[in-house]
């Protein structure tokens, strides 16, 4: 069950405090960011998670309540225990999360009221909750997947917020999944990390990481399978849902980031190992020039390989080849001759594609971005104003 | 001697090939980037100034003649032949190097050209050679010192090329720096190096590292002072003018960074290491989001903790003061309480200092950056057309 409404937190009036409940105990498993500087909620919620009875989960945008020292710790407390209370279930049993400016205090009567209110309308759709946890996010983020899993048809869904700040190891980031398959909590917790590296950690949107992202990931076993353990036959099945739905967020968070009017996707192949095919990608996702060039529709190649050379990863120059969509720019060392309008035109798509390959090895991988726009620029330049 | 011409290159009309001679024979130090990817240039000149006995430069800008395979090491060998027959030296004495769009092969016919003519024209005052390697580039780059060393008044002075794709390790930079002291070929590698280390390599605009980057000095011992070396009296003097002179021309290219209305400069005092302070410094200086907020003049401090917090060095940030110019905004882990127009005014002076006190240890470094604003976006996404 779910609700999301509006208490006052965001200046716009826009909902901001969100509620995620399950009648039935969970399994849950999170990952976190990885920026030395914490937000206050994370602390809280991890203790939670890794007890292991977390089944609800309290969100808020507009403040990150991040570099708030202990006043932010006692808030995110707070928080918890106020919305442990309104469930009727122990402060143990709820994830927070909060996203929005950083450095600024919670404004605890109103997070009150509105974890009453949210408590209060608890069941409907979802998406006034994935409406709740936006901050300049462009619309709701939802992707939901259905799959059999030992003869009984299980549902993954899970909604985002994510715009800017966005990077590799997690963005200004959050993501809530929900499953009703039953699952160890062991298991859910590696499906999640895997799922995790080839989704949200493979997504730039300006190379900031923030300190208040999360992803959880609740199983409350209502659809009465058998439970999920890593060497069960339908668990490859199960693993492939959660990865289908954290790649579609991930994507739907690059081709809504900041200023964007595109997402880049940029594929490689041929890498010795995943590892290097990831890193080679997301360097090139991660160029402001190749995203200025994307957004000018300036099909100028030599930046891609300027990016991958930067990337920290050691390859043979003379064995890349090069496309923008269905256009080879660059092989073996040397440029290729091609229609220049044609290069450019691949870049006008609202989905630009550009394809790395190399003669390493097998591994392949694909990360997600979007250009980089004046609307960035003004967005980033009069956030809190 | 120096000189500067127009020969084509650019398709602007602007001055696009420079010349630099010493009729005496030079100790010549390098650096080059650490890009993957390798301009045809940088293996002609790394050869020479291996060989030990580099005296002249021949350079382009408005094409980097890089990732253009063997045709591309064929023209910076040609590139460079020509030069030594115009000088009369031998091949091996001259250093090449080239800047501009990627991918492109150089006009060989404009560079030959071109070559003759500035030969014909050496002498001067070095402007029109500093004007030869610009790109982007909005004004040129010209630092000089004068220091006492073993009772002769020596000078060192330098002309540097950057604007866009700069990153802490080298940019699409060029630096050319110059002395009429006399040094010893290793300890010149050595100031040279250690120079580079603070100065070009604190330098960011945009994160981006190029394939064409490299600085060189330039000793031919015309001040008839006694040989220098790593433990002569004087060469600390001799190292602080390198390195005065390296931080002028880096300090430079980023207040001309691309689009750019302000320099950012951001101190990290009491870190652990120099590499920990250097590398926290530039993860603030480079992170889009501080940028932007300086752009914007909104004192968003918590987006400097980020970027501290995603540089990769454990710290702890308890232990950490920030500070907007003059006004302290963050110390102790908590938000300081300060007047907002205080802080954003600090951000909008034309040099805006962002300063980090830690408490690990004793250690400190500066790093240079820029501001982002809306004509960045638009020089990168219509460079080439």
């Amino acid at each position: 069950m779910a609700a999301g409404v509006a208490c006052g937190v965001r200046k716009s009036g826009s909902r901001d405090l969100g509620l995620l409940y399950s009648e039935r105990p969970c399994a849950t498993a999170a990952v976190f960011t990885r920026n030395a500087f914490k937000g206050a909620p994370l602390a809280v919620t991890k203790e939670a998670v890794e007890a292991g009875n977390v089944r609800a989960i309290v969100v808020n945008s507009g403040n990150a309540n991040a570099a708030t020292g202990e006043q932010g710790l006692s808030d995110a407390k707070e928080m918890q225990a106020l919305a442990a209370s309104a469930l009727g279930i122990g402060a143990g049993e709820v994830a927070v999360a909060s996203t929005g400016v950083i450095g600024v205090y919670l404004p605890m009567d109103r997070i009150s009221e509105g974890i009453a209110q949210a408590a209060g309308e608890l069941g409907g759709d979802g998406t006034s909750f994935a409406d709740a946890i936006l901050t300049t996010d462009t619309r709701t983020k939802e992707v939901a997947v259905r799959v059999e899993i030992g003869g009984r048809t299980i549902t993954v869904s899970g909604t985002a917020k994510g715009s800017g700040m966005i990077h590799p190891n997690m963005g200004t980031m959050l993501a809530f999944m929900t499953t009703d398959a039953s699952v160890k909590p062991d298991c859910l917790q590696e499906t999640l990390g895997r799922a995790t590296e080839r989704s949200f950690n493979r997504v730039t949107v300006d190379g900031d990481t923030s300190p208040s992202d999360m992803a959880l990931l609740m199983a409350n076993g209502a659809a009465g399978n058998e439970p999920l353990h890593l060497d069960h036959p339908d668990y490859p099945a199960f693993a492939e849902a959660v990865e289908t739905v954290a790649r579609g967020l991930a994507k739907e968070i690059a081709r809504d980031g900041e200023g964007a009017t595109r997402l880049v996707e940029v594929v490689v192949e041929g890498a010795e190992d995943e590892q290097s095919a990831a890193a080679l990608a997301k360097s090139v996702v991660g160029s402001s020039l190749v995203k200025a060039a994307v957004f000018g529709e300036d099909a100028n190649w030599g930046r891609v390989l300027v990016a991958m050379g930067y990337a920290g990863i050691p390859f043979d120059p003379d064995g890349v080849e090069l496309y923008f969509g269905p256009v080879k720019v660059f092989s073996g060392g040397e440029p290729v001759l091609h229609e220049e309008a044609e290069a450019n035109a691949a870049l006008a798509s609202g989905e630009v594609v550009i394809a790395v390959r190399m003669g390493e090895g097998d591994a392949s991988a694909t990360a997600w971005g979007c250009d980089l726009t004046y609307e960035y620029v003004e967005i980033n330049g009069s956030y809190r104003t």
